[in-house]
């Protein structure tokens, strides 16, 4: 039947790499240059970053995002298929999944696949969340507090503390399980990554001179009050419509608001509940691609409080994949 | 530094297909049973298909289109990234490029990666073509134009011959290059597909009673004056803004007029510049899964002149790879 079949003249020699080797391949500082440049190309137009895919499997509880887009300058544009399933607990599963796929910017065949399984997405957020406090907490803050114990607790921890080798953290972990957090400070310091537990939020955000959140809350759990002046808050949990960590008026409050991108937090990030009240708007932003390529934007003085918003953007996960088709030979 | 990665709990056993593997799992006539179905599926609101996503990689006369969606009732879905790289001929390389990963619509694992390099797209599109001719030439119809040489000739015929076993068909091909055509010709006798040449295309429509158009013409090229009366014309090479194979006075004559989207044949496919001119409107359409679900739509008598404009649904790649999928047992 197939006859005249004519044969493929690629000969595609594509690599498949599975979690395994993503993790083994993946460096947070390698990754991280390449993810703060993403974010620069992102603010300058150096990239082509088309609207994201969105499947409903209502049937299931369960969603598929496809994020997609090309660095410019870049050997290979990159497409990563990203599912929520939100009954697989139940199933003992996941909720998160997911792929990417490399492709020649050049040619279109496909280079690379890589079976990450949602591993660099984690990866890659964590990052994005080291690198915005990293640029933005005052030059002597040391207390952190991680609210939340969950994947992305545990990241942005081994993320902050490879990214910033030379300060000395101070971690603290609040999470409103008493038991899940018991357990994840248990095993975070049996993996020799020291931190204690945080039991009351109030006095926790009132010590912390960094916050970290990521939880995915759909009321705020940090109240304007609890947090001093000179305090930097990264917060990357909301990352969809109805989700958000943060008091609206300690937004308003804040002297600097940092968006990864800022039409994406105003509509659906950690902002977009102090956008829809009135307190701010697009004029109160700066987007962190801006902030890491111009010094005199971001924190002025030790006293200033800011806040990262962070709702993920295709271009980091771009620059995750390509770190790790570098650190593999591929590309 | 990862010593708090948490292992995948999937163990993931996805399947890797490659181009060798899916041709030969490739069967004209179970994908066009699910082809067919996948056309009502979308017609009577049984599938959801989220707008095509859409990259430019300008800089290299390229572009990559990510298709995606769900027919209802499949335990999978499907994700099918294919390219274009126009300049890909001078290197050696065909033109389009890509590959399919199916999901679990139940958990959203990745199940299975099909690398088919595009012959899915090329097949389905072919078989898309037959169905629609199957349904609407008159039944006597014997006498067959191709208009085009390529792999689409090629499929079309292919699929209109293992999808009407009955009928014995005639067909001849015009090309605008005789070469090609020459080439052409004697490669599918060769492979015992019995077709001769039509040297002068206004005689070979006259002589027609189908005609497949295939080319990615941008220029009508089949005249008003040149089509008989009863005459069937499957167009499936103008899938985007500015092409056009059809004198658009040939549409405005023609008594059903069907598309595989009414919204998207509009706006870019064949019927696209009569519609523009005010020559035919979308209630001058008729969708070419309800054409297939209803006996009452369609052609009705032998001397009407019928339409169909097929600029190609995310649901044909869908059905294509499921059907694959089940041939190997994966689903």
């Amino acid at each position: 039947m197939y006859k005249v079949d004519k044969k493929s003249k690629y000969g595609a020699d594509v690599r498949i790499l599975n979690r395994e080797e993503i993790v083994s391949l993946s460096d947070f500082n390698s990754m991280a240059e390449a993810i703060e440049r993403s974010y620069i190309a992102v603010s300058n137009g150096g990239a082509t970053i088309p609207p994201v895919g969105y499947l409903p499997l209502a049937q299931h509880n369960g969603d598929c995002h496809v994020k997609f887009g090309h660095l410019h300058g870049d050997s290979v544009f990159i497409v990563k298929i990203a599912t929520g399933f939100y009954g697989n607990a139940k199933l003992g599963l996941p909720t998160s999944n997911g792929m990417m796929v490399a492709l020649s910017a050049q040619t279109g065949e496909v280079v690379a696949i890589l079976q990450d399984e949602g591993f660099l997405t984690d990866l890659r957020t964590a990052i994005g969340a080291a690198i915005a406090t990293r640029k933005l907490a005052k030059p002597s803050a040391k207390n952190v507090l991680v609210v939340g114990a969950g994947i992305q607790a545990t990241q942005q921890i081994l993320a902050l503390k490879n990214l910033m080798p030379e300060r000395t953290f101070n971690f603290k972990v609040w999470a409103r399980s008493a038991e899940k957090l018991a357990k994840f400070v248990e095993e975070m310091n049996a993996a020799d990554c020291k931190l204690s537990q945080c039991t009351n939020l109030e006095l926790g955000c009132g010590e912390a001179e960094i916050i970290m959140t990521t939880t995915p809350s759909r009321t705020p759990i940090i109240m304007d009050e609890w947090v001093q002046t000179g305090t930097h808050i990264t917060a990357s949990g909301a990352d969809a419509p109805g989700k958000s960590e943060l008091d609206i008026s300690l937004i308003k409050r804040a002297h600097i608001l940092v968006a990864d991108k800022i039409d994406q937090c105003l509509d659906h990030g950690e902002f977009a509940n102090a956008n829809a009240a009135g307190l701010i708007s697009q004029n109160d932003c700066v987007e962190l691609g801006n902030v890491l390529a111009n010094k005199k934007l971001g924190r002025q003085t030790n006293d200033q409080i800011t806040i990262a918003d962070l709702t993920g953007l295709a271009s980091q996960d771009i620059a995750a994949a390509r770190t790790v088709l570098e650190a593999d030979g591929v590309v």
